[in-house]
């Protein structure tokens, strides 16, 4: 990947959208842009809170893939590592710099573990998620064959209803067959309720998380009866992180919206009834895009299509305007209605996009503003990591 | 982009999902597979095809975004050269050696103007769309600055919606705009329907067809009245190129799709009514994905999501199989019902994507297979290239 090393190789318009330095207009589109102001806000408001619950942090990389963005949540939002899916992810962030690196998933493929083994080489404290007992035996080689050791969660499904065990039996059986491994590291538990976090009722996200947090308290003492005792007990996200804070039983949140936030995780409600991007967090992610037809005098063609976002979470929301809307994505260009037609060719829109975390993985940069600016450039460092 | 020479220095599993001569079981998931077979078939009949009915062939590079699919396609299946759909994708093909690049869209951002005029300069004759009369000065004027040609191509609306000018008027004034400009040459007419493509019956996609044969047949004819030959009369896809071949207006083909097949245009209708993925088209593309977890009876997680593929047009099925099913899809798991608990942890499956355009997209590598070994890797060489 790149660096700012590199900065005078790079063509604007071919390899990146922008250079730091560059006024926001000059800036080449689609691309995403970051509100800077907006994300330092986000990323301390969470860090402080995290603090003040007594809570760790170990914020979710999956979703931005970006070593620089993972650095200021641990420099400026105080969090203690990241998560994230895949082994080849989880590379890219220790290589980068992050010293305690949980990858929230299985990993099972012969090369994927040998490789996850070699992990803590590059100097990361390095964990992953284990929901098959036939899964241990294969890691604790791979870690002894290396001389290193890794650590393991015991994934519990909690709702989510993809990977992790559902009964407690089974929890204890897999957590002991790890304290007995040589190489490994019985390290805690895994219980994230994705299913949960997207639902737009406050109350019915409450009511999701007092079932997981039963089952994991369950969970707990069933190892503590046993003498295991749980260091990491991880699970959180943008929606919920509150009921986690306050569950006593949970000591890590692994939120990664609430950084960049976006237009589906945006409607869903607080406590007061209030939409989440209303006040408790800020859009900070954008994909700038421009009009380039506007033949139909009732329609502008924008150039932020499939390839620009993923719509799986519904279109995106066109920033700060309720004259226009984004109403069709087609694999290059959006059609945004324009009843009045007041958008001319060439002008610009922000928008937000229905889904963050797929919508970074298709782009290379995040371009930086400040003031009108662009005042950073930083890699989609992990894009493409999905192996 | 990294090239064959640059092989030495790729990780597998890291920088690379596999390398030339690997077994098909060495490959790490979740990654782009191309059956070479299948593609050369697709390629070749294509070929025969516009061949026979007297049409050039310009195959649509926004699909597989590769440079070595596209030079198989010049070279296995006599294609004239490639459209694409932005400025810094058609800079990828000339840069890689083809000789015949049409921007099939708008290019209206004084940098992507400027950028197109120093095109030629990579030895690819440099064609673009124009639907406004404002456009016409302002790539004339790159032109001029760069001395360079740029030819022009009036984009007629002809159901798609987007793009493009609706009535014949229109597209005499800008032709004719074209033809003055000094730089530029007028070189015909663009008349894609896309919007018809993805229905199911053949009729009502001929339907759709007719309407546009005779709208852009009134645009030649009014064209030939004020002098102005149409060298190029460019649309059709996988979905419709037997009607624009017996139209005897149009002349040049843009088919993209039918080199990899899909799941959304597999199930459209033939004449006979059969599904075009059951005979006319080869499935040539797929996604291979690993199960990672069977921690229920019923269902296996799979490791290819939202990052492995776009679920614009639905989800994939998975090639070859009746017995399980794709059924859930978030950002790096995908749910397979498993109903007779036939898969265990590390099998592979092909997954044929719903969508193939932005699927390739967020992948950097074809892993092209034949009997069962790694025959070719291949860069998705304009992946990102979204300016």
């Amino acid at each position: 990947m790149k660096d700012m090393s590199d900065f005078e190789t790079l063509e604007v318009g071919y390899d990146v959208p922008a250079l730091p330095g560059m006024e926001e207009a000059e800036i080449q589109t689609p691309c995403l842009v970051l509100d800077l102001d907006a994300l330092e806000r986000n990323v301390k408001k969470m860090g402080d809170y995290a603090k003040a619950h007594g809570m760790r942090h170990r914020v979710h990389g999956k979703m931005h893939k970006s070593v620089d963005v993972a650095k200021l949540q641990v420099e400026l939002g105080g969090a203690c590592g990241v998560c994230c899916q895949k082994v080849s992810e989880a590379e890219v962030f220790a290589r980068g710099g992050i010293k305690d690196v949980l990858v929230s998933n299985q990993v099972r493929d012969p090369a994927k573990i040998d490789r996850l083994a070699r992990m803590p080489k590059l100097g990361a404290r390095t964990i992953c998620c284990v929901d098959d007992v036939a899964n241990v035996a294969d890691l604790s080689a791979a870690a002894e064959k290396h001389d290193t050791e890794i650590e393991c969660l015991v994934e519990i499904d909690c709702g989510a209803g993809r990977c992790g065990v559902t009964d407690t039996p089974s929890v204890v059986e897999i957590a002991r067959a790890i304290d007995q491994a040589p190489g490994l590291k019985f390290a805690g538990l895994q219980a994230y309720q994705g299913a949960m976090q997207h639902l737009d009722s406050y109350e019915e996200r409450k009511a999701k998380i007092d079932v997981a947090v039963a089952q994991v308290s369950q969970a707990v003492e069933a190892l503590k009866a046993v003498d295991l005792e749980c260091d990491i007990v991880g699970g959180g996200g943008t929606g919920s992180y509150y009921f986690e804070s306050n569950s006593v039983v949970y000591n890590e949140l692994q939120c990664g919206s609430y950084a960049f936030m976006d237009a589906d995780y945006g409607r869903i409600l607080d406590e007061n009834g209030q939409r989440i991007d209303q006040g408790e967090w800020k859009n900070a992610l954008f994909i700038l895009t421009s009009v380039m037809s506007h033949a139909k005098a009732d329609k502008a063609i924008v150039d932020a299509g499939l390839k620009a976002q993923s719509v799986d979470s519904g279109l995106p929301v066109i920033f700060g305007r309720t004259d226009v809307e984004y109403v069709k994505c087609s694999d290059e260009h959006g059609v945004v209605a324009d009843p009045d037609g007041v958008l001319k060719v060439n002008d610009k829109l922000k928008l937000v996009p229905g889904h963050c975390d797929p919508t970074c993985n298709v782009h290379d940069w995040y371009v930086g503003l400040r003031g009108g600016k662009v005042e950073a450039l930083w890699p989609v460092s992990a894009r493409g990591k999905a192996y």
